[in-house]
């Protein structure tokens, strides 16, 4: 548990499988491609899900639950997403097994399928193939439905929370009445995305469309929220899509309007998933292991007691229990309105004080608090915050009677800084490129946010991949208008989009 | 919607069917054996998970997540398990399709895996494959994990949430230093499932031990909660099982005591599922519709304003809300502890009073407020308890004012009373049998549970079981002392087991 994790300057691969193993994350499994999301990454997903719930409940959506299997005549309905998913799919084609002496188990020749099963990599058509029957008049409309569940999509090349074969998220599938009422939903959820991104994860994203190249087998048009890591690389952090009237031409979903007609519902659809935990670690996290923000901590303080004699450790545990009950019954109104402070009195004397507050720091705990026989002679404590690590940032003397209030304030401003640092860096790394020599040259070194001119075209698209391996991330919504010439080609261009190398 | 539902007494699986898909709880997909949980339905799983989750932690237990597939020759390893579930498997045999002109899409035979995959049925294997890497020492346990997931048993005949191909659940997996403190969990965990069944959902459960031939697949025993329906029959509600040293001897799981001594770890599996939902809605369902107890429901109180002109309208739509508001903000520590109370105003004025009555009815909402001209004139409401249908029960003329108060009250006295009316129910049904011609009309007529005395053997249990559909639902902890003579063959028994007919 000493070894020391890989730093970032060395090797930000290996440093991101360092933080996920050490911090308890995640790790592979045995099956090819799929993860075990260990107890504290899962608690982190916990928060997250317990989040972007309430922020879809509050904007009208419910929770429901389709089937994991979809038929494989379902997925060819849709051309699109056929081509698109076809690749990558488990494919269940029998429902048995059978025992051989001597040999296991076999899979049972007999019990074949008539017609084979897809793992779900995505529920649209198994959800449009059952909305047919829920959507009859314009009176059962908007339908506004999520799903929380896992998918399956057989990727290739790995790696742990970013590209996993087996992935956990929710998928929102919603019909409308009419082409409007569906885009804005699309801008909608978009926009919770991009909020739960800032406000939650501190990590700042930029919005807007996908080019067609890069849009979601089966939309109409894709819009995205795309954050920069620390490595200057983008992660596309959530999607959110406009369908227009593909997937209920593909499976019939006709409704009657307000005035006799029959027409074809409009969709949306819009996921995020165990990716932004990825995306997490890699906005925030440093050398000493992980970094929280406050709001997504499953646990927000860790208090230490320290002591050497069993009177000196009986007072200051009792003193960090009395300090962590007040901090449990803080008012959940003034931390963020919705959970209650979560506190750890860590009293392993077993443990150096310096391995514990290692282990803590390593974990991600927002705020640790020291407590030592001096400090409790003082009524005081010592108070330290994650994202400022080293001693001169440590506030010492802080009188016991006053710690909840000013943990809650740190908690507070760690929020706030850690979006504000991200933004920086981010800033920092986004250039206006005017030639494609400069392109070729500055996404290798420095790398970041290129905001480029181009023609529009899918051909320039792929050419300026396969000769850069940059991607477009988006043209973002709030790009300043300025026409120009694509730096590949010449030709015109209406404003910037922004090109990145991309996880 | 005005289709009456099939009354109990003239089908009871009838008028099942008809509960779950008019109060918009589930329906059957086009997947074999696979259900759609629809919102109404999924709400109340996520009280229950919400409820069950707390139970969990409150308990030490933390969440995590391990792959859907199991490779099949995981499964293979534990010997009982294997012959348990291999022939209810799903089986992923490739990974990839491909697009066919003119013929959609076809599996790719070139993309055949070297091992097939296992849709996880159970995930003790594929758990314990993972445990081996985290449990050096004895320091390391106990382990306390629990995964909320889908699993997949291919049912042949199935029926809505009581038995379905794909189904939601959790499945609880200790690891644990001694045999002791593997049995004292297995028995904990009974108790969180038997005290959320009663607390929870009203529904009075027996617990104790399955016998060998009714036991799970790999654990040395089970122990489970066993609940009985409105026709009599039983319902396994959940099961908590010690599992010895079996997967840990199959998976190699060995760790160092304190003394330095290598030894298997012991373990236990505990799970519920979404049939919880079915036995929710046989226990305190009526001919009217669903009823679900407060503590589960997703609604707890509906306001309907009732006003023939826009100014009445105005009028009993304002207070309506002022009501809600009201309720929203009843503190929660006086209504089950963790919960705000739920209310809906429902202001639909295109339909009756009558028939949003009814509709809400349907839905189980646990209290309706009715809120009319005349009411508001004498700044009152009416209130009734869906568990108390007809107009003699209403309370009509309560004060506006003191209506939050009442309505709380209604929505205690309603869980005490569903839980109460269900237990009087049972033990009404419940007998003691003292011969096997005895027993074999009475599982007939009236049916119910049948305390009878049993010589401990397989044999006899089968020969019941295959002449009377009977099976041995547990041997109740807190049997009487009483030995008797077995019903079927007059050997010697140490106490009374507990046969029903069982879904």
């Amino acid at each position: 548990m000493a070894e020391k994790i890989t730093p970032r300057s060395s090797d930000y691969s290996q440093w991101y499988l360092d933080i996920v193993h050490r911090a308890g994350l995640a790790e592979n499994s045995d099956v090819r491609g799929c993860m075990v999301i260990k107890p504290h990454g899962y608690a982190i997903w916990e928060k997250m899900q317990r989040a972007l719930d309430r922020l879809f409940k509050d904007t009208g959506h419910v929770n429901a639950y389709f089937p994991l299997f979809i038929p494989k005549s379902f997925l060819a309905k849709e051309e699109e997403m056929a081509e698109g998913f076809a690749k990558e799919c488990a494919v269940v084609t029998h429902y048995r097994l059978k025992a051989v002496p001597g040999k296991g188990v076999q899979v049972d020749p007999d019990a074949k399928l008539e017609e084979e099963l897809i793992v779900r990599p995505t529920s649209e058509t198994i959800i449009w193939n059952t909305y047919r029957n829920w959507i009859q008049s314009y009176r059962d409309l908007p339908l506004l439905i999520n799903q929380w569940c896992n998918v399956v999509r057989w990727e290739m090349r790995t790696r742990l929370f970013l590209r996993t074969a087996e992935f956990l998220w929710q998928e929102g599938h919603t019909a409308h009445a009419t082409r409007e009422e569906a885009e804005e939903e699309a801008r909608r959820m978009l926009d919770v995305y991009r909020r739960f991104a800032e406000e939650w994860m501190a990590m700042p994203v930029l919005t807007g469309p996908k080019s067609e190249g890069q849009k979601f087998p089966g939309a109409v048009y894709t819009l995205c929220i795309e954050a920069m890591m620390q490595d200057r690389r983008a992660l596309q952090a959530g999607t959110s899509h406009f369908l227009g009237q593909n997937f209920a031409k593909a499976f019939d979903v006709q409704f009657q309007t307000a005035e006799g007609k029959l027409e074809y519902a409009w969709a949306t659809s819009w996921g995020v998933s165990t990716r932004l935990i990825g995306g997490l670690i890699m906005t925030h996290s440093d050398d000493q292991g992980l970094v929280v923000p406050p709001r997504l901590a499953p646990i927000h303080v860790v208090v230490v007691p320290i002591g050497k004699t069993d009177a000196e450790r009986r007072d200051v545990v009792a003193a960090a229990h009395s300090l962590a009950a007040a901090l449990r019954d803080w008012p959940r109104e003034d931390f963020f309105g919705y959970e209650p402070i979560t506190v750890k009195v860590d009293d392993n004397f077993n443990q150096s004080p310096g391995f514990r507050f290692n282990e803590w720091e390593l974990r991600g705990v927002p705020v640790r608090v020291e407590l030592g026989p001096k400090d409790l002679a003082q009524n005081a404590c010592v108070l330290a915050r994650r994202d400022q690590p080293g001693k001169e940032s440590k506030q010492a003397g802080v009188p016991l009677a006053e710690a909840p209030a000013r943990i809650v304030s740190l908690l507070k401003a760690m929020q706030q800084d850690l979006l504000e640092r991200a933004r920086q860096w981010r800033d920092a790394a986004s250039y206006e490129v005017n030639s494609y020599e400069e392109f070729k040259a500055m996404i290798e070194e420095p790398g970041g946010f290129l905001w480029a001119h181009w023609d529009g075209t899918r051909e320039t698209e792929e050419r300026i991949a396969a000769e850069t391996k940059a991607t477009i991330r988006c043209s973002p919504f709030d790009r300043p208008e300025e026409p120009g010439r694509c730096i590949l080609t010449g030709r015109p261009s209406a404003g910037r989009v922004v090109f990145a190398k991309a996880y």
